[in-house]
């Protein structure tokens, strides 16, 4: 079974969204790109990749950060988090010869042991069409293939419910988040 | 002013420990030893060291984590992870020729905006002396020092407090500190 299909089936499958549909998936290492072939409701083809490759344009880039609202950030220090993320994911829409940056996370580990989700994003246009749970459990698929076993984030509190969806929960055991801030 | 002297100034002194005083302070730059001269009640000389080495006798760590109580762990994925922590701290105590491991902390980190901070263990027989205290200050002080502005945790119960008068906020603007857990 593809991965694809693996990501709405069972008790995910009344969750999947109508509007992309299994068509075809190409395994790929990490490092590849993963493209997903899928259709909207005309039958339209709608290309949807994932990929782990780090050679993203950081304009482009900030355009899908602007596009939810987020504040800038120097460019400079965005290519260095990049850089030394444990993992980036990106999320592309392909039509024709153009693709478009849709989606993107990172995630910071001590490769052995833990790893924390950052700068989770998806753009407002590809929202509630099931491509941020695709993404993210793509990108969970990746964390436990590398035997990362604990997988952390820090949830704005519009967002907890979509990750507890995919298996997140908030302060488990009566963990507490904490941020520091400067007295 | 020296650093130890910074550690226990201001609004901060009511709580400094008095079985601890400060004697002497010698600066260092990262990956140097930072000893700190103290002295115990009777006026007996207790060396405390931090240092950012990542040289550390891991046999001698796992007795520290089992000194309270945590689960042991593969030496081989300890040795991974403080291989690819970004920063790396510990604490010793020194009498005479021979140096006791009494605290360890390590920072997962992008090197550009986040750090996490995991692993933070001080052994029984130091706590509530103000050392747990003054090695976090010395950890917050390094990551400062390396331009990371977002420092959290995940912190347990029992030790939320101990990490509030720190200055770090548990769920600040509701966000959550989530943990995946496989379906």
């Amino acid at each position: 079974m593809g991965f694809w299909k693996n990501l709405f089936s069972g008790s995910d499958a009344s969750s999947a969204p109508d509007t992309v549909q299994t068509e075809d998936y190409v395994a790929a290492d990490a490092g590849e790109p993963v493209p997903q072939l899928l259709r909207d409701r005309n039958g339209n083809p709608l290309r949807i990749y994932f990929t782990t490759d780090r050679d993203i344009d950081l304009y482009e880039l900030e355009e899908l950060c602007d596009a939810v609202g987020w504040s800038r950030r120097p460019l400079r220090k965005v290519r260095k988090a990049i850089q030394y993320s444990f993992l980036v994911v990106s999320m592309w829409e392909q039509r024709g010869a153009k693709r478009r940056l849709i989606g993107f996370a990172r995630a910071t580990s001590d490769h052995a042991f833990n790893a924390t989700l950052w700068d989770v994003v998806v753009h407002p246009d590809c929202q509630g069409k099931g491509l941020g749970k695709a993404m993210m459990k793509f990108l969970i698929k990746k964390l436990r293939s590398e035997d990362i076993s604990n997988i952390t984030l820090f949830a704005d509190p519009h967002v907890v419910d979509f990750y507890r969806n995919l298996g997140f929960m908030p302060d488990p055991e009566g963990i507490k988040g904490m941020f520091w801030y400067p007295d």
